[in-house]
């Protein structure tokens, strides 16, 4: 039986399908929240059908099982003053700031909390994206002022530099750090921009092979972060499901968990350094053959959709917030049964009390008695309505 | 008939295979050659069966005959003093530039010859890659720096820099400029480089309504490019094929015509136009939604092989290089019929002499009686030793 109520969804859902397919889904699962109760169940094309698989669109390949168990924490020896040059810089680099941090300190005494953890990594990564951006620029810019062709360093340099920057923000989605620390970074990313662009142009293989040691350093980093997971000396990351964020930009499954994160960006790091030595061996005018990762569509394409996706966020909530505020007819700021009353007399639905009041049982999380916006939007999202 | 030339030949085809497929190109072919004459017919693969679809994975897509039919000339009216700075700045380089490079002079008296738009072209290319990557890492930067999203608009600049440095590679394909031009180029670019930056730092806004400017006249330059060829100005141009090189980026037919480049370089530019003035119109924490020709796989991965190409021209030449010399017995630098006759004679082959004269006349071009280097690598090249 066709109610006007869903006939008007139905409608709205057909207008807003191509226009925003957040909007579809929203309304979609209104309408579906209404329609199994008015029993027309199989009339409205499922949500994922209509709109864009985004999902697919963004997302790098994830490292495979096998990829990831190959992962190995090596180490290339120093073989000329270059290399020793490069070596020695990291080495105090690393000395230092396990220092400064406190991280030598809290290891010493198997104090490593997760927010100790986050905020090394977030530290970290700050600086990690700044090497690949810098040598991709000052090639793209020599290719074009000297008029000689690149040989594939820049699209791997610029790939391992956007890489680094989603590592950055799947630690930010775990950890939001405070003023003081962010005042560092950004002091920090001054210093080391100029310091390495000035590097690059005098000696880039001094600045691959410091790349290449800062990444061992890094692979180590991870290991140990995944040792102390797994030696149950992390509980929350243990318990922890991967952001959903991460999960896009890995093609990780549901079910993934921080850790499945750590060792996908363990792999990463690993392929920046193997790449990074590779790169150091090279002179500046060989070709790049190391693109297999590239080729199998590591590190690509990852940001393309995300200005689609915020947009997509935001009619989302707009959406959910015009619902809430058109449902809560007596604007208290929750809907109770009789604004949901009122709201389907308006459409003459065949909804009795009884009804009513379930819908409002089902949604009522915190046993009030009616829906605040928090609930409302949990249950729109989970479609869990019908 | 199985010889043992052409089994020796098909052993090394089988085992260089895999390991480089340049070599095993220039072996079958040569096997190919052997078996023509021996009927062995349909027993080797084709070369193209065995090796890396390399033109495939290195090609942006081609914009198609309707893409390239919608390309318009458009102007976007300055609508704030932001936009009438833009706009000022954009004519007043164009009309100097114009001026001091003998355009405005050459096209009043219709004497721009092809040597005259390629050096146009060629300086407004070293210009052109300069913005999205200023822009692409100023962006980059802040993301790391002050720990925020992006939202789509790296990806995006970052392609649109690679792709100006492809249309002047493809440009440099025509024609190479000389040392004065050159150290223009250089000035210029520390010059353009820093104002850019410095400007990108101040005003985005500015910087991306400037470069919309920019390629409204880009779009302007390549029309009138065109139109001289339409209008049979350029015979050069008119009667010239599309280089490799360029046909290779763009996926173009092997029968593409200079012409057809520009037509594609063109839509590029048109591609640039709309998306800078998107930007512009953005604040600068918007979402990019203009990545439909991203998703269509324009300006995208083009270098990711180029090393790999690289590469294998290289094994290409030595191969070529080495079977030269193994063929021309007495070193003199020509493959005379006695050469090829000692050649056959150490494998026990059935050629005849009049086989043999018949093979030397296929390839010598010059008439001279027998194959120097170049006649060789056309005749190994177009595979018609058969
Ligand atoms: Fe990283
Ligand atoms: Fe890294
Ligand atoms: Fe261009
Ligand atoms: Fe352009």
């Amino acid at each position: 039986m066709m109610t006007p109520l869903s006939a008007m969804l139905r409608r709205q859902v057909f207008q807003l399908r191509l226009q925003n397919p957040a909007r579809q889904y929203y309304h979609s699962l209104w309408a579906m929240s209404v329609r199994s109760k008015a029993n027309m169940a199989g009339e409205l094309k499922k949500p994922e059908e209509a709109s864009l698989d985004l999902n697919h669109l963004i997302t790098a390949n994830r490292w495979s099982g096998d990829e990831l168990a190959a992962v190995k924490t090596t180490h290339r020896e120093p073989t000329d003053w270059v290399d020793w040059a490069s070596y020695m810089t990291v080495r105090t680099l690393r000395s230092s700031f396990d220092l400064f941090s406190g991280y030598k300190f809290r290891t010493t005494l198997g104090a490593m909390h997760e927010r100790d953890w986050l905020r090394r990594v977030i530290f970290l990564e700050t600086v990690a994206g700044v090497p690949g951006m810098v040598a991709g620029m000052v090639r793209h810019l020599h290719s074009l002022r000297l008029m000689r062709r690149d040989h594939g360093w820049i699209h791997s340099l610029l790939a391992e530099a956007e890489n680094e920057r989603m590592h950055l923000l799947i630690a930010l989605n775990l950890r939001r750090p405070g003023p003081v620390f962010r005042g560092i970074v950004i002091a920090g990313q001054g210093v080391f921009l100029t310091w390495y662009s000035l590097m690059y142009l005098v000696c880039p293989r001094y600045c691959h092979r410091f790349v290449g040691y800062l990444e061992e350093e890094a692979v180590i980093t991870y290991s140990k972060l995944i040792d102390a997971i797994d030696a149950d000396q992390l509980p929350m990351f243990s318990n922890m499901k991967a952001p959903l964020f991460a999960r896009q930009y890995y093609n990780l499954p549901k079910e993934a968990m921080v850790r499945d994160v750590f060792l996908q960006i363990r792999a990463d790091e690993a392929c920046h350094r193997d790449t990074n030595h590779f790169f150091s061996d090279l002179k500046p005018d060989q070709p790049n053959t190391k693109v297999d990762h590239l080729r199998k569509g590591h590190f690509q394409n990852q940001n393309v959709h995300s200005g689609v996706l915020k947009l997509q966020r935001e009619a989302q909530s707009k959406v959910m917030h015009e619902t809430f505020q058109s449902l809560d007819h007596d604007h208290d700021g929750f809907i109770s049964t009789d604004d949901l009353r009122w709201a389907f007399q308006q459409h003459d639905t065949p909804f009795n009390d009884e009804d009513l009041d379930e819908m409002v049982r089902k949604a009522d999380r915190n046993g009030d008695g009616k829906i605040d916006y928090q609930e409302f939007v949990k249950v729109m999202s989970e479609g869990d309505f019908h």
